[in-house]
């Protein structure tokens, strides 16, 4: 019952977290890297000052929960219908491309294998690792430029919603090939369940909310009770439907969008989300890290696999991106933006493991595809916004 | 690592409070009795949708030290030095009665002891659980009332955190009459210690975040790095000299409270507080209420001791407030500011229970004594206030 033990750990991760922030930006970085490298620093990698715990790795889900809200929140309507078909295209493509490179990585390095053998379901699974897409990355970073509600924004935000329904049912089907618990059919009436729920209460939550904040707008109640309805939302999705729980928050954003006050729920999220969630989960990152059993053959590997999962999201997603009519220096932007892995990688690298079908050490290879999408992709993000800013997005900032 | 459980958890958490604190609101009542109610009947008393966790523990103990932190960021620290002294009267008196007449309950109700006998000693122990105040609850309220930096609200505060060190010397006394492992001396430098490091580094911290302030004012990084500094002050206090993490807080608020941005860092503070922390620390008191062990005999002590525990700390602090020059009005105002309870008087129960000086039963006592310090202090200083304001404080407002 020590709790004050927390305060220890949660001061060092906001302090480090904001001078590795502040010393990003002086270095004209985006300051989400510098605070996944912070954790890198303070963690078990190199200083060992703090170490995972429960309550690290449930703050941290809180963060990224919010800033899916926010981003849900923050979206134009109007524009997501419209770049919808796209995204889902796109979205298409960006787990096509992967499980396919994915696949033929592991056969390249541990011999090719007859369709429907076990050596080809392992290889299948390096690939379904591939397919998810983690946005809240991406998302910080459009943020901090200022261009998460451009056409490349919610283009990007959009498809990688949809991958994350997607790369769900590819899951669910190469587990089937293995073991027989788990059934393809129910996992998409499911999903389609989700949508028709979220749609029909969504239509009621707004209606609720839109009276609540006729009657009392600007009051500390809308952004309680918004958030409230995130959190259901997130556990609903979750518990009872198998999505994620950040695509629940987006969900819960979504629906909320057109409240007269959506910026003031947006504002208030946002001031608790900096002053101590979304540090504590971009640290976090940097702070599961250990690279302990790393040796020879597992690091070759583990550098061909976070080659081949970039290349196969920025090319999958960027061809069809530029096909659908983006201009390259878009597309190109779409592509990274669609790159970046999170905790959904290492979820269905656990499923895998549970399964059978991957052995602990890849987690090594999954850590790193997500340390060095994380720090690459605001990065390569900020430096092609500079050179070809978008020109919607611009005029609102 | 099921992490989304959480979700639920706190949605009916924020839910329940924000009702139910409309509620009392509606009724003329303080909010934060609304949030304890809330506490006691989404939790195992009444409803049991939402269980005691680790979790909750945590983030309403950084609920309470964000509460402390703001009450030191709004203090007049010309006010506080001058009400200084009568406020280190007052809390003597505010320990001395309750621990007397606690320790003469118990021997109303089990039998006189001569002094220094384990019963006698058992019995001191009792007044020693009673002596603790807790000042969250009435540092809440005031603030809700607008009457926090008032000349009432400032020597409740100062007296309480005086009161908590009183309270810790007097706690290793008569613990030191039973173990031998306690040094009532050690405890005694120990405080003088943290005092005088406090004030030595408080001065450096303020410097620095006055220079910080003066270069980059209305920055994030000053409410972030600041909360940062609380969170050290609270670890160091508990771990290392045996103050109570509030006092720390509430002390590193203290040291930052003459910043130009001092209003800034407790507006984003609040924000968070109000949105997330504070709802889960008074919901929190409600949740941890199991009335399972209740007997007739136990209900009866229980009874006697939460009315003499209260009645205690009115008359002490009272009588002393009105001798200090302080009205009739104000002088209650001051015994029941003071005479709330809060997790301090159950880790003091819990010293009692490892040194084997009282019975885990004894623990409903203690609980009742919370809950009803809890929703009597705030309903009965709103109603004092509402009858007799106080006029500088109300100038302020």
């Amino acid at each position: 019952m020590e709790t004050y033990l927390i305060f220890r750990d949660l001061a060092i991760i906001l302090i480090a977290a904001k001078c590795f922030g502040i010393l990003a930006r002086a270095l004209k970085a985006p300051q989400v890297v510098g605070e996944i490298i912070a954790g890198l620093v303070i963690g078990p990698c190199m200083l060992g000052l703090v170490n995972q715990s429960d309550f690290i790795v449930q703050m941290a889900e809180i963060g990224v929960v919010m800033l899916m809200f926010n981003a849900g929140l923050g979206t134009d309507l109007k524009e997501l219908l419209k770049t919808g078909p796209v995204a889902l295209i796109i979205a298409c493509a960006g787990v096509f491309v992967p499980l396919v490179l994915g696949t033929l990585l592991y056969m390249g390095f541990y011999g090719a294998a007859a369709v429907g053998s076990e050596h080809f379901v392992r290889a299948l699974f390096i690939g379904t690792i591939m397919t998810a897409t983690s946005v809240s990355i991406t998302v910080a970073a459009l943020k901090e430029l200022g261009y998460l509600k451009g056409r490349v924004g919610t283009t990007i935000v959009s498809a990688a919603i949809i991958d994350d329904v997607i790369g769900i049912i590819v899951l669910t089907f190469v587990i089937g090939m293995k073991s027989s618990d788990s059934n393809p059919a129910s996992v998409i009436l499911k999903t389609a369940a989700f949508f028709v729920i979220t749609i029909i209460g969504g239509v009621i939550i707004y209606k609720l909310f839109a009276l609540l904040d006729k009657k009392y707008p600007h009051t500390q109640r809308i952004p309680i009770l918004s958030f409230g309805v995130c959190l259901i939302f997130s556990y609903l999705a979750e518990r009872y439907f198998g999505i994620a729980d950040i695509t629940g928050a987006y969900v819960a954003g979504l629906v909320l969008c057109n409240l007269h006050d959506s910026d003031y729920i947006e504002k208030k999220i946002d001031i608790s989300s900096y002053m101590f969630f979304a540090p504590i989960f971009f640290v976090g990152i940097g702070l599961k890290t250990t690279l302990n059993d790393l040796n020879g053959e597992i690091l070759l590997f583990s550098i061909a696999f976070v080659l081949v999962a970039l290349f196969a999201k920025i090319i999958g997603c960027g061809i069809v991106s530029r096909l659908s009519g983006f201009s390259i220096p878009d597309s190109l932007k779409i592509g990274i933006g669609m790159m970046t892995r999170g905790e959904v990688a290492l979820v269905v690298a656990q499923k895998g493991l549970t399964a059978g079908l991957v052995e602990p050490i890849y987690f090594t290879s999954v850590i790193l595809l997500i340390i060095v999408s994380s720090i690459a992709t605001p990065i390569l993000l900020k430096l092609l916004y500079a050179k070809y800013p978008e020109r919607i997005a611009a005029a609102q900032k």
